[in-house]
């Protein structure tokens, strides 16, 4: 018992549900009424209402910090109530429940050694269920009943063909590298998708009409309110502003990023 | 010991107060402090300040799927530090500690085995009382030593009339019931005070100067941006735009839902 | 063990980070990596961005409702990366953490008592350390670690001159006190920089260009709508607005408080 207490298991949840309402509480409630012995932590859930790839982005960089074992829901699911799928991701002790609508996407990409299971058991999901709240019917459910240890493929079959998105990858050519912002975060900072460890210190950097020379070891190395590039806490390039927001700077939906080697 | 580990009380919080500063924080403390062994969830922060008929909504669609013995903590207390009373509400096992001000009607309508208590005894209260953060010094204290076992009639005094606000409830007239908005969630689905189990499946359903044939089965049965009409996770009958803000097309002051049977 | 279960030790965080991305949910992850018997509650993560006065404000109104032994991260960290100082704080059993540059002043101020230690050892820093994210790689490792009882002065050596930054204070002459907002809440309720209990409850109180005939007992004392000054939860005294936000009446950046006693 004791050591059961010292197990805790971790259920975090990553959702576009807001804070504003009540759904969020409610998944909370439904997991502690299975299991009351999980920790739930939040990760976000002011993801942009029905918006897979920054989902997908923040759980790929979020899963790696949590201990094995842990169990993250994610619940941006726009197909709620259709016949989209619900799926249960193991891979490597780490433990993912969702939609199947791509939002894993970025975790299938990085291994492969992912194991998939539908959610189709209804043992396992609330009694009544709803066609708009799968969050709270199907996927909180879920977590709480595999956090007891129910086993994986007692939630149903294994599914080989998850749903996947293609998401832009950079391109390097002679001395070159092009590349896109994939994620803008609260201060403004735009996450490319080029991995800061192939850029040279020295690079010449281009993003939409500005150009910046050089790649910073850290904000407040260039004035406040000018641009920047730094190596970002992710592991990409990212352009900043130092006290300010560069994602107010650019219209976002068409903008490359160049890096001269 | 170990037993007491494992019952460990869940207290619930729902406010106006916010995220952006440290009141509900501060709220954790004061609960930890007195019993470090309760588990604080937050419902939301962020209910429109000083509204009372939201609050009421939220709580009473959020505490049953909680745990018995749950403690649900409601501060929407424009009030605060006048004589308004203080109330602890014990039904059927779930509790609920906030203002005297209405906003748990809901719950009073919805059985009549409400038991209400004043919470008069200063031994339950921080030691300094400001006027201004009941929040801090009255219902987290109450809270915290409820999951402490003191017993309810330990608060204070038994109240027989608690204040309630009356809430419009539906019409149904021959073909015809007529219902309005009671909840706009923040995707912007307009929760209705009509049943969804009343409502047929091919019903016209007109709302403000709209119309819709028939209700989903789900969001995404009809086109990106288009109005429908759905059976809510709430149990009513709710008005959404499929990936889209319906809350943002209606004057929502006054908008009446007419269901044509 | 058991035991052990019941100090279960409590790390607060304030931040700026918001809410819409993954950042606090990593930090959390980092910590209940390293020590999965914490108790992590938030104050709030939406300090406006790189504003260290309100968040010296913040945690100097908060930790006295936590019970001995919580351990305070505050992470503003415009310097994040440069060569500004990360620093633990110890004063009377409480702990705080962050970077060195000044959002600790009001602790420093209410206290001769302060012990502070630079965070130097990468024992206890994340393997790879980012240059822009430390409250992943230093704050939350350093916090975690803390809380499974390091000591102190094993986190590096003793700092005599943290950085401390100057806040105005209310001046008395005669029959005035002159003062100025240093806070305002959700609320919009403008928190001054003077005690209330040095002001006199029929003071005459002029805010800009607004005067207000004495201190309200409560809030709804004043009609819906109306100015009024009441003593706060914080032991200042507050401008407030009944039902309404005082803070939108008001150009924040030069408004003087004089209080006729």
């Amino acid at each position: 018992m004791l050591f059961y207490s010292i197990m805790k298991r971790i259920v975090t949840l990553t959702t576009d549900f807001g804070i504003e309402d009540h759904y969020v509480g409610v998944m909370k409630g439904v997991i502690l009424s299975i299991n009351s012995e999980v920790n739930v932590v939040d990760i976000t859930h002011n993801v942009d209402s029905h918006s897979i790839v920054p989902a997908a982005f923040i759980i790929k960089n979020s899963y790696k910090y949590f201990p094995k074992n842990t169990i993250h829901v994610v619940v941006i699911d726009p197909g709620v109530g259709s016949d989209r799928k619900a799926i249960l991701v193991c891979f490597n002790n780490h433990f993912f429940i969702g939609p199947d609508n791509g939002v894993f996407s970025l975790i299938f990409q990085s291994t492969s050694n992912c194991e998939v299971y539908q959610l189709e058991n209804e043992k396992y999901f609330l009694e009544n269920i709803s066609s708009t709240f799968h969050g709270r019917d199907i996927f909180s459910p879920a977590a709480a009943y595999l956090s007891k240890e129910v086993a994986p493929n007692d939630f149903g079959k294994k599914l080989t063909n998850p749903h996947t998105i293609e998401l832009n990858e950079y391109t390097l050519e002679d001395t070159e590298i092009r590349g896109e912002v994939i994620y803008t975060d609260k201060f403004g900072n735009l996450v490319t998708n080029i991995p800061s460890n192939i850029v040279n210190k020295d690079s010449e950097i281009t993003i939409g009409d500005k150009k910046i020379q050089g790649v910073s070891n850290y904000y407040s190395q260039v004035k406040a309110g000018k641009l920047l590039a730094i190596a970002g806490s992710s592991g990409y390039l990212e352009i900043s502003i130092n006290q300010g927001n560069a994602g107010d700077m650019f219209d976002k939906s068409k903008l490359n990023i160049i890096v001269r080697l």
